[in-house]
């Protein structure tokens, strides 16, 4: 059964797949095995996320979907490189992935590090590159969503939430500061993906500020319902190692808050994003329920 | 005493380390250790040699210095994490570098993966970052420089010649394939210096297929006098430990052709790159004394 929500999506994942699918070399492209590593992660069965999102912050100020797909592309292959280099042995050491040998385990450990530094690099690449007789306007634009990009994953967001956790395990973390690893580590990024879009889109400035303030309560509710779903769901719903985090001695929201706590506290969350955005009618439909989603999901 | 050119490049060179100094957070900025390790490397005392042939491709096309001044400390970010990650235990493993401890050494292994991580990041945010008021072809040119450093630095470029090399050791290259790892490993992001400092300064395209060709050549010039001097001189002029290619079985130019004939090579190379710029008159010198240093150099 497909609701109105479900279908939209759903034809954004096509999207979103054939265009990262076109936005990587063929794994057998010189030098191996780089590209097959790279492909090994991005299609290794991510959601698709944060291209969504991507895509339904674009939505919501009047956007096509061709404006935010290379953003849409730029955040998964962001995102697949944070995964590739936190499950490295220095970092969390982690051996499974979405229920696959993470990409070390495989590849090996260089070229681990050199596919995540591809990835990235790639990244800025793809948002870099207009079609020839673009608008004039799109190169503005594209330097606006490279730059809240590369903001939000640098070690003001999701690089220095990831230095920041690691400094942190076995330490007992207070709420504010636990909060703060987590907007770095996910929520810069969750934001920069909706903002990135409005802009894309041709949001304008108090638009802009809506969407980033969405981004920043629904992305620190995605944290709380994956602490959430880490201590109440089983290793095969979830794809990975359950439990890792808190038996690492890092602070989760569940040990500070209890299961009930937590749920609570993204249920305020989703408010707050809702609220941010109940000025930009029909066209934000699809970043509404996504939000929902996000929050109500059980992996 | 000073020469022109020596004038020309010392001024520069205060401006890059100014720029560079004012492009990352202090190094007891949240969340420690991170830009502490990120300035450790960048000030570890580089010569500066990409931000100098950005600065000078730019001028050799008539622009300022403030238009390639943010490709000159993007190419040096850059430039400082391949270093990083080239050094850690699972690609060069090396301890010293520029006669310091590596990043890793000093900071962790964890550390030194995201303080490379964070500098390529920022390098992409600093290109990105425009001025308010700037002309209407600033974004239009930022961008175009950001496609063409992402193209560099990505597995057709620097990341592709670092897997190329690390799967050929102990194999026996050809000198074609020893060619296309440099090309890759060091020559792509020279060339995207150059001509991406001709695009910040206003080049038309027949000046940026100049600079390119220029690029191409200087960059090969390079790696072949890098190893000619891995051959020849000791530890403490490299500041590096010397002949650590050669024992590990690496393919070198010194290998392929004699010390002698690798010399002679790097001279072909620097006059194909003087040709390729011969028609850019006077603004070109410092890019012409820029060659023929890298060429004579020492260390």
């Amino acid at each position: 059964m497909s609701t109105p929500l479900g279908a939209w999506l759903e034809q954004r994942r096509s999207l979103v797949e054939q265009a990262l699918g076109e936005a990587l070399p063929p794994a057998a492209a010189w030098p191996p095995p780089i590209h097959e590593a790279m492909r090994y992660s991005v299609f290794a069965g991510g959601k698709r996320l944060r291209p969504l999102l991507a895509l339904a912050g674009c939505a919501a100020v009047g956007g096509r979907d061709e404006d935010a797909l290379p953003l849409a592309v730029a955040v998964e292959l962001i995102h697949t490189y944070s995964l590739i280099h936190d499950d490295l042995p220095a970092m969390d050491d982690d051996d499974l992935r979405r229920g696959k040998p993470t990409s070390h385990k495989v590849f090996g450990e260089a070229n681990a590090i050199l596919a995540g530094d591809a990835l990235l690099t790639r990244a800025f690449a793809v948002l870099a590159e207009l079609p020839p007789r673009a608008a004039a306007e799109s190169a503005a634009r594209r330097l606006r969503a490279i730059a809240l990009l590369a903001e939000a994953c640098g070690t003001a967001g999701l690089i220095g939430g990831q230095v920041a956790d690691l400094a942190a395990e076995g330490h007992d973390l207070k709420p504010p500061e636990l909060e703060r690893i987590h907007r770095g580590k996910t929520g810069a990024l969750l934001t920069a993906c909706v903002a990135g879009g409005g802009v894309l889109g041709g949001a304008d400035d108090a638009q802009v500020a809506a969407l980033t303030r969405f981004g920043r309560a629904a992305g620190l509710a995605f944290q709380v319902i994956d602490d959430v779903l880490d201590a109440t769901e089983g290793a095969q719903t979830l794809g990975k190692t359950p439990g890792k985090d808190a038996k690492a001695g890092k602070a989760t929201y569940v040990r500070l808050l209890g299961v009930d706590g937590a749920r609570e506290r993204a249920h305020l969350l989703l408010g707050e994003a809702l609220g941010a955005i109940a000025d930009l009618g029909g066209g934000a439909e699809p970043l509404r329920g996504l939000a929902v989603q996000l929050v109500e999901r059980h992996s």
